[in-house]
Parts: C-alpha cells; sequence; structure tokens
C-alpha cells in the first residue's frame, strides 16, 4: 500500500457521475491501490476504461467485488436488491459495503438480507451533484465543501464507518452521521420535494400551446429557469428516489398543498397582508442559508424578477 | 443635450433595485442631460444622492415631474393609482410615462386613467433582477443580454416607443414588443407561478420542527436552496404582483395543481414507468433553455442532487 492509500483495492458498481467523480479523486490522491468498475453495460465500461477511471473493468459483477475491500455502489437504488444476490457469495470477509443512494432507509430493504454476516454495510448519501449524468461528467471537486451523510446501522463495526469517513473527507466532503429513517425524512423536504415541484412545474410549462412555449424559453430567466435545471436530473435516479422514499415524500407534500392552498386563497380574496407577512417570513430563511455557506459562490445576477 | 443623450431631463419615481441600475447607466454613459429622482422617504432619498444616481432630488412628486421628458416609475405597483393621480397635473405636454412594473394590463387601470390625454403612456418591464432591493444594490450590468418587455397601448405614439426602447437597448437590453394581456400570461408561468411555489415551499419547511429546521438549511445544497434565492425577492413587490395578475396566476396554479395531482398518483401507486416518462420529457426543455442563451453562466457545479 502506498502512503496514501485508504484501501488496497475499492470496486464500483456503477460508475456514472457520483461514482466517477469519487474514481477520480481516488486516482489522482492515490487513495486506493486498485479500482476495479463493474458495469451494466460494455459501452459505460469501455467508456470508464478509456477515460482511466480504473485499473481493471469487467461486466462480471461477482467476479469485480472479489479481493476488494471497499464495494462502492453507484448505481440507481432499484437495482440494490439484484446486486445484493449477485455479490453476496464473493465477496471477502471484513469487506465494506457502501453506496450513494439519495434514500438510505430501503437499503436496508433491498441490500442489506442478501449481504453475508461477514461484511460491513455502511450505507452514504453525497448531497451533491449537477444535472448532468454518466461517467464523463463527474469531476473531482464534486464533493469539495459539500455533505455526505452515512447511516449505518446501530452496532455495525466502528472502524468500517470511521474509513468510509476518511475516504470521503479525502474526497473533501464534511460528514454527517445520521439515523437512516432520520435522513430520508430531512431529504424530503431539502431535495425531494423542490425536485417533484420542479418536475411539476417544468411539465406545465410543457403543456401549454407551442407559441406560448417558445416564450416561456425566451423569458425564463424571471424564475423558470432555475426549475428547469433541476427538472434536467436524471430521471431513473428520481424515479427510484419517489418509489422508494414514497411516506416521506408524500407527507411534505400533504403539508405543501395545505400552504399552497392557504396562499392560493389570500389571492383569490385579494388578502395582501396575508402574503405580505408569508413572504417577509421566507426571506429571513434565505439568509439562513447564507450564514450556513449553503449558497451558490457566487450569488448570480440577473436571476429573479 | 450631449451626443449621447436620448432624453433631457429625466425622473425617477422610486429609486431601487430596477430604477437605480437603470440611473447607474445613464449617468455612466450620459443617456440623459438631467435625472431627478422622488422618492417616498427621505432615507432613501439621501440614499440616492448620497450613491450620487441623480442631480436633483424631491419628496415633491409633482415638483419632481415638472419638466421632465421620461417619468420612469419604479415603485411597487400599488403605488400606481395615487402615483397617477399626484403627478397628472404637472406632467408637460408630450412626456413619456414609463413603468418598470412585473405586471403590465393593470397600469391601463391604475395608472392610465388618470394622466392627461397631451403624455404617452408606454408601460415597460425589465425581466430581470435580483433578490436584493434598494438603491444601493443596483448595478449598471443588471439588464445586460435580459429581455425588457414594452406594452405600449395600440395607437400609442410610435416616436414614444421608440425611444423608450433605445433607452433600454442602451442599458444593454433586448427589447420585445408585447400586448399588454399576454405578457401578464407569459410572465404568470415563467415567473409569478416559480415565486408562489418558492415562497411555498420555503415555509412549508419553516414549519417544520427547530431541529428539523437546521438540518433543512444545513442540507439545502439538494435542491432547497435554489427556492430560498427565489423566495428572498422583495415582499412588497410580490405582494402586488399577485393581487394584480391574480387571473391569470390561478389559471396556471390550476393547471400546476392537477400536474402535481397526477405525479402525486403515481408516486402513491408506485407507478415508476408514469414517473420516469414525465421525467424525461422535462429534461428536454432544460436543453431549450440553454439554447436559448437563457442559462446562468457558468453552471454552477454542486447543484442538485
Amino acid at each position: 500500500m502506498t502512503d496514501t492509500a485508504i484501501f488496497d483495492r475499492i470496486t464500483f458498481i456503477g460508475i456514472g457521475l457520483i461514482g466517477s467523480s469519487m474514481a477520480r479523486v481516488i486516482k489522482r490522491d492515490g487513495l486506493a491501490n486498485h479500482i476495479t468498475v463493474t458495469t451494466r453495460s460494455q459501452e459505460t465500461l469501455d467508456n470508464a476504461i478509456e477515460l482511466g477511471l480504473c485499473d481493471t473493468g469487467t461486466l462480471d459483477m461477482a467476479e469485480a467485488v472479489q479481493g476488494a475491500d471497499l464495494v462502492m455502489i453507484c448505481t440507481p437504488m432499484g437495482a440494490f436488491a439484484s446486486i445484493g444476490a449477485e455479490i453476496a457469495g464473493s465477496l471477502k470477509p471484513g469487506a465494506i459495503i457502501s453506496d450513494v443512494g439519495s434514500v438510505k432507509e430501503p437499503v436496508f430493504e433491498t441490500l442489506a438480507p442478501a449481504l453475508p454476516d461477514h461484511v460491513h454495510l455502511v450505507p452514504g448519501h453525497p448531497v451533491a451533484g449537477t444535472e448532468q449524468s454518466g461517467p464523463e461528467s463527474g469531476f473531482p471537486e464534486l464533493f469539495e465543501g459539500r455533505w455526505t451523510i452515512l447511516t449505518p446501522a446501530k452496532g455495525v463495526d466502528a472502524n468500517a464507518t470511521a474509513r468510509v469517513e476518511e475516504l470521503w473527507k479525502r474526497c473533501g466532503a464534511m460528514v454527517e452521521i445520521m439515523d437512516a429513517k432520520h435522513h430520508d425524512q430531512v431529504l424530503a423536504i431539502t431535495s425531494h420535494l423542490p425536485h417533484l415541484i420542479a418536475y411539476t412545474i417544468v411539465g406545465t410549462a410543457t403543456d401549454l400551446g407551442e407559441d406560448m412555449q417558445k416564450e416561456v424559453i425566451q423569458f425564463s430567466a424571471s424564475g423558470f429557469r432555475d426549475f428547469t435545471r433541476i427538472a434536467a436530473s436524471d430521471p431513473t435516479m428520481w424515479r427510484d428516489i419517489f418509489l422508494t422514499n414514497r411516506d416521506a415524500v408524500l407527507d411534505v407534500l400533504g403539508r405543501f398543498d395545505e400552504d399552497l392552498t392557504e396562499l392560493k386563497r389570500a389571492i383569490r380574496r385579494g388578502d395582501g397582508d396575508a402574503l405580505f407577512d408569508h413572504f417577509t417570513r421566507t426571506r429571513a430563511i434565505r439568509r439562513s442559508v447564507i450564514d450556513a455557506g449553503q449558497q451558490i459562490p457566487p450569488a448570480p445576477a440577473n436571476d429573479t424578477d
């Protein structure tokens, strides 16, 4: 092992935006001695090899995980159950299994049951990304200054969690350990609801007449544009997020519905005071986000009206 | 008149983000020989004078517009009716009256009736802004590469419209002439609905428990953050937008509601195909926005998940 390596062998199952960004850091900084990549399609695998993201690559998932100290699953969550079944018999004792899925409780229902007792499961979620996908879209700075949330079950080997945490910190991330169910509730409001709303509103605009649609795009800088970016995220990934975090999403959606109905009623009644009070309250939240260092630097001009 | 001047005397009624940005360009490039500013509060007026945004300033609105070739109204729209009454008797024959309000049809109901026949009304809407407000937040580049929409009534003096258009082009804007009612429908979907949704979702998050609220801010980079920026826009301005563009906003809100209900049903039923199809469709819209040059350059990384 080199001085900088945290793991001898890391295997990536799936190598999209997140996985390829991690692989780029690991390669650049020598955080592993050997990277293996396995994918479902030959094309993606060839792409990953060409991009220099791995030392070896194979379409055989079971073969890919043999001898791996860390298996990092970077596929849509819909594949987790079948991945668990496919790799279970080939994992070496003491191997650490982690993932980067956006919903964490289902990992214990889909992936965990298939795994042997002699491995350590440390689910994770890097709260970072762009609307791009695929191995060519990754870049090593993706995680810098961003949070990665780890949700190991109670009683999991502390050393395994510490090593995954170390890897993320070396990727530039800040790490938070959290209960999986709580994670899913927090992300339902910070991420899943905003994406659902953005997907909806962009769809609503698309259904307008063709003449109107041209102008919607022409004048998108007035607010709509911000929603299009969010609504351009990977469809497979987001389908799986809403299917797996259904209860938490429907819960916050119910609250959102109530609040929207209240504002709608204020508009219908011409109740300017109610609108003003609401808009004043939300302005303070922006300040908190900026104070927490989670804004986009620099704040873009020309962005609202 | 200097060579560069489009107007001899311009009077700004109100001097917030938009007005002060215009005044900065006009001063910098000598687009008028004289700028007068009038405001409701002494503090804002002092601020404008100190910032060098005008040649003369007064709290007396009627006095401020005397001799003006262009009167540019940059206040919240709720003040338009009273402004019309206050300035009507002091406008010189041939004066051009314009504004920067975000809803255009009401200008013909609130402002126009008070104005004398010997002036020209050319309502306008610069589709630009930031979440900041006040004269200190303006900057001369605000309108560069952005649209300004003018909505003169049929039969208005073509020369008056041309001069306002020229002013906006010299501010760096692209100009589109549009029917006022159509403008309000287009903006209802591109701007007003997105803002209403953002205000709602930020409010929903604020109402969660205190523990949850801390985490919502901490992990806001996952999507929520984009909404907080929009929801930090000026409360008075946005109250007036929703009050004045009520019908168009309620109409698009109705469509949005239907679409959201459909997606909600797909989540509840676990209908992954319906979700995937919807998300795939919206992705194409983002491409159109980028092709139209209306995206934020550069596309920020670390922005969704």
